[in-house]
């Protein structure tokens, strides 16, 4: 079956699914998007990630394309038509097809819309889950405003290219303080000797992630402690578990950081319960 | 009469000219680009822009779409079929179209290659030099490797819009240690009261302007001083001129930089000399 995408209005096959080529979001990385989990055919968090995507349009001064119930009633037709059961939704919108110029457009355009979606194998990811990841950490290198979930990832394209040249899954950056700030697509996590959950506080340096943000809900439910601070690579070598979270992954576990195994070197089990308990907490749309 | 872009192997009106969504250009920011400038029907430098074009390529690792030869054929069609004599041409190069995945594909894709060409008023480019621009300040939020000249260029159009929005023509980006880096899309230059010209040299913090590098060995040809170092924007506002470069202002006069006059308050004589001076020493193509 051919994939069907949405483009500005229509449904089409993703081979004939086209933008202009004075699209900003092509020209200037001038645009947003979201990435959403579909589970047993249905949409995941998706005000949460309908807040998101209204901050990034905001903060880039992006007319909202269209009204969210209209929006979300797309991505459900495009995830119907392509027959997800498990995988993910895919949102992007841009700032509209205008001349080549740096500044906004002067007449108004239209915000550009795609939405494309597509399966995941659930076991494999499962399998991946069991077996763990390993990741790399890199120097930060992106922009001051990643908060902003932009189009604009060639940072992250390189960081996740150098990861697999090195045998590995993910890359870590690691701003000039020493910090992690995130993954690649990832929020990074560790688990302390103690039994306390640490992720890097959400500032203008990290994506607030979704599942990040819903993990915090569920780590209260069980009544397992969260810091909110920086850690080091160093700290993440020495720690007890370690793991990351994303919309494609879930909670994943990292069995290895830099090529020093983490604990026993096997996926740890508070990420294994944490990742079990995650969907009894994130929200199915209709 | 409707313009035409040459997109992937096809000349188009330029409303016909599209990609498609899974472009890693437009998915990812995951593409570099040139713009030249076209005089009396010809483009300017071309072995210059090819050689930084090659370079841009080859720090993210995409494959030269063709040979450079060719390239500038289709360059040279795009100019003659838009009818240009002076203007610019825009050249994109991503690095094709894949599946959505961070990492670069793993089966080989073809390079997406987009050309448009513009005309521009020669005599408001003139009439914009003589009454000088004004500019402003704002800190850097780039990546760490502007040197490439990527497409993921929204902190640059926010820039611009900052800009736009507090009267200015363009704005400059001040490091955390307060030296200009460069304009939003040019490199930022001053004169001082004993004659040095002044630019910030070139690392991984800039771009290593086309129109920069011709200017210098003006420079050279007319026994003027050349400084590379960074300067701050109080040295600017002390300073006895100061210009911007960029293929398509060539030596364009400053004269306001975030609400202070620059000197008398108009173009300075050694601004306005490089600026007739400049296209002795650039290349047109045959």
């Amino acid at each position: 079956m051919s994939r069907i995408a949405y483009v500005n209005g229509r449904y089409l096959p993703l081979s004939a699914a086209s933008v202009n080529v004075e699209d900003r979001g092509y020209q200037f990385g001038d645009g947003v998007y979201e990435v959403c989990e579909v589970r047993d055919g249905r949409l995941v968090d998706m005000p949460r990630h309908f807040a998101r995507l209204q901050r990034s349009l905001s903060e880039l001064r992006i007319d909202p394309p269209m009204a969210k119930a209209a929006l979300e009633a797309i991505m459900h037709e495009v995830v119907r038509r392509n027959r997800i059961s498990y995988g993910i939704a895919y949102l992007q919108v841009t700032r509209g097809v205008a001349r080549r110029d740096h500044g906004f457009p002067t007449v108004p355009v239209r915000p550009a819309v795609v939405i494309t979606a597509r399966s995941l194998s659930f076991e494999r990811n499962q399998k991946t889950a069991a077996d763990g990841i390993a990741v790399v950490t890199t120097p930060e290198t992106r922009w001051a405003r990643v908060d902003i979930k932009s189009i604009g990832l060639l940072p992250n394209v390189l960081a996740r290219q150098l990861a697999r040249d090195r045998g590995a899954y993910e890359a870590w950056f690691v701003d000039r303080d020493g910090f992690v700030t995130e993954g690649a697509s990832c929020n990074a996590w560790i688990v302390t000797h103690d039994g306390k959950v640490v992720t890097r506080h959400a500032d203008t340096h990290i994506l607030s992630g979704i599942t990040r943000a819903v993990l915090i809900e569920v780590l209260e439910s069980l009544q397992l402690r969260l810091e909110e601070r920086p850690f080091t690579p160093q700290d993440a070598h020495g720690a007890a578990e370690v793991f990351v979270t994303s919309a494609s992954q879930i909670v994943m576990p990292v069995v290895k950081v830099d090529g020093h195994a983490i604990g026993n070197g096997k996926p740890g089990p508070i990420s294994m319960r944490l990742r079990e308990e995650y969907h009894r907490f994130s929200h199915l749309s209709p």
